[in-house]
């Protein structure tokens, strides 16, 4: 099978592999229908992360069972289902408090951007998008529910951890797909002002698209100024980072209001954290990976009933030969996030 | 009148001042009627922080109002108050928001132990113990009624910036007076089980007493592990941090489960937070310097209503003139908190 691999720093390349296989009988083999490349995978793509060249690469899929291990029960082949980038027996304590992303056997996707993949506690893991009986969901569909494997409740989890509330200044740190999709979770959760920090054009016109009702493209103290501006001087209820270096970290400490927290989905590089400003203003810290198997039947439900439209953080669209065009454009951001047919 | 001051490491003395004076038309000037030393009065007696020599020191204290200035309208001569060590006009976005400590005319009590100190914003910041015509409280009320002026209150607000629910486990790191104070509140807020770190028979006598339900005496990876074999492998529901050193809020993060919130209210001295854990783990920080004021008038209740007694954490009387004493014997931990009567 063809599958994505990383051999270096913007190396990136459609390899052969062998098709993964059973290895234990909780596994299960996902024939991937599509894939997409994550604001993460920049940071081996750009040389900041570790690798073992030709290593696999992509977490983000959804696809249909095509085999499931002899302990499986809840699929079986031909079910169309959506992955979590993140694998969970869904029964252990931690998956039991909502935890999932700190399942006690938790597993990840690692070859999302190829044919097949394996998902390790399928049972678990995934989540049902249509029974083989219903067939394929609507064409139409399917780049919000590929949102589901990871974009969009990692997003959501920034919103549910800075504690977003009814009628709250929610203030979003970072265009990517993330930080738009932060803004859509801001918006669902209630936020009645939602203020996107961005500078690029079409990133803005998709967060208002989203629900954003506000623009701040200043950084650093000048952007900080701003929000304090439409906050009667006290900064935001909740502030949501969706980037994860030590500048918007800071920049996200410097929106929020005493007694509020930032909530935290951005993969930490280089942060060092303003220990100090967070107890002088009791600015609490929250999040970290996104507990997606937990979050993800609310979200079916609001993206299967049209509630909500994450589909557009894909405005690129390529089939998986293209995957290293895909990088380079969201390197280069021509991209927001691409969407790839496998 | 006599006030304590600092000159330098372990050089603390009692010393004359002129009596404090009506600066502002919302000042008040309170007669002491007893302070007591805190813990972090402890940093610069060590020498940790920078002083300047001379400097006025303590900032916990109940006592009778003298003199206010011409705008205070709420408390008059001969009223006895409690006195939170930070000062808070309560009618500011920051106070209404419940976060009196970051108020935008903050103010903090310099000269706690002593005679006379002046209180300012006093209609926000002081809060009535007994009115002039019923007179003083019962004497034996008094240690509770100063534990008000910031360290119950400290402690509650580590316990509600961890989040205790009712059913939780909760683990206590530090067995100051803090500390103790938050296994007060852990209990209050409902903790069933409330694990207190210490190492010293009469701090765990005392945890016991405030209603803690065991006493872990290991520290580092051992007293981790003992916090996972008390909470089914995964680690406590809320962990409140009283120290403020980097290795207390290490065991802090140790200890906590997946998805949790430590607590920290002790004022941060050398802390690296470890970010990377943080975020793996999805463990969250909050806290800071405890909005004293907000709490005030429902743990005033509390006190009042014999439902908690903190006073017991003073286990020293001094009169004011022994001061120094006070100073050497919590620095020897000889005594847990000193209690001054003025």
């Amino acid at each position: 099978m063809r599958v994505t691999t990383i051999r270096g720093p913007r190396d990136i390349r459609l390899e052969e592999r062998p098709v993964p296989s059973i290895e234990a009988p909780t596994d299960a083999i996902i024939k991937v229908t599509a894939g997409c490349i994550c604001g993460s995978d920049l940071w081996p793509y750009r040389g900041e992360n570790d690798i073992t060249p030709g290593d696999t690469i992509g977490h983000e899929m959804i696809g249909v069972v095509e085999e499931v291990g002899s302990e499986v029960t809840s699929f079986r082949p031909g079910d169309f289902v959506i992955a979590p980038f993140c694998h969970s027996d869904n029964t252990c304590p931690n998956c039991r408090a909502g935890m999932t992303s700190a399942c006690v056997n938790v597993g990840f996707t690692t070859g999302g951007q190829g044919e097949y993949a394996r998902v390790t506690q399928a049972d678990g893991s995934l989540v049902l998008g249509a029974s083989r009986e219903d067939g394929m969901p609507d064409p139409d569909l399917l780049p919000a529910l590929l949102t589901l494997s990871d974009v969009f409740p990692t997003g959501w989890h920034c919103a549910v951890a800075a504690g977003v509330q009814p009628g709250d200044t929610a203030v979003v740190v970072g265009d990517g797909a993330v930080g738009l999709c932060a803004v859509l979770a801001a918006v669902q959760l209630g936020a009645e002002q939602v203020i996107a920090m961005s500078r690029h054009a079409d990133r803005q016109e998709l967060a208002r698209k989203f629900g954003a009702t506000h623009i701040v493209e200043e950084r650093g103290k000048e952007g900080a100024a701003r929000i304090k501006e439409l906050t009667s001087g006290v900064g935001a209820d909740a502030v949501l980072e969706c980037v994860g270096t030590d500048g918007s970290m800071r920049q996200a400490f410097a929106c929020a209001r005493p007694g509020s927290t930032v909530g935290f989905v951005g993969v930490p590089h280089g942060v060092e954290l303003p220990v100090s400003r967070m107890f002088g203003k009791n600015i609490g810290l929250a999040g970290g990976v996104a507990p997606v198997r937990h979050y993800l039947p609310n979200l079916l439900e609001l993206v299967t009933s049209g509630a909500v439209d994450p589909g557009p953080v894909f405005d690129m669209r390529l089939p998986l030969d293209q995957v290293a065009e895909g990088y380079r454009a969201m390197d280069e951001r021509r991209a927001i996030k691409v969407y790839l047919d496998v």
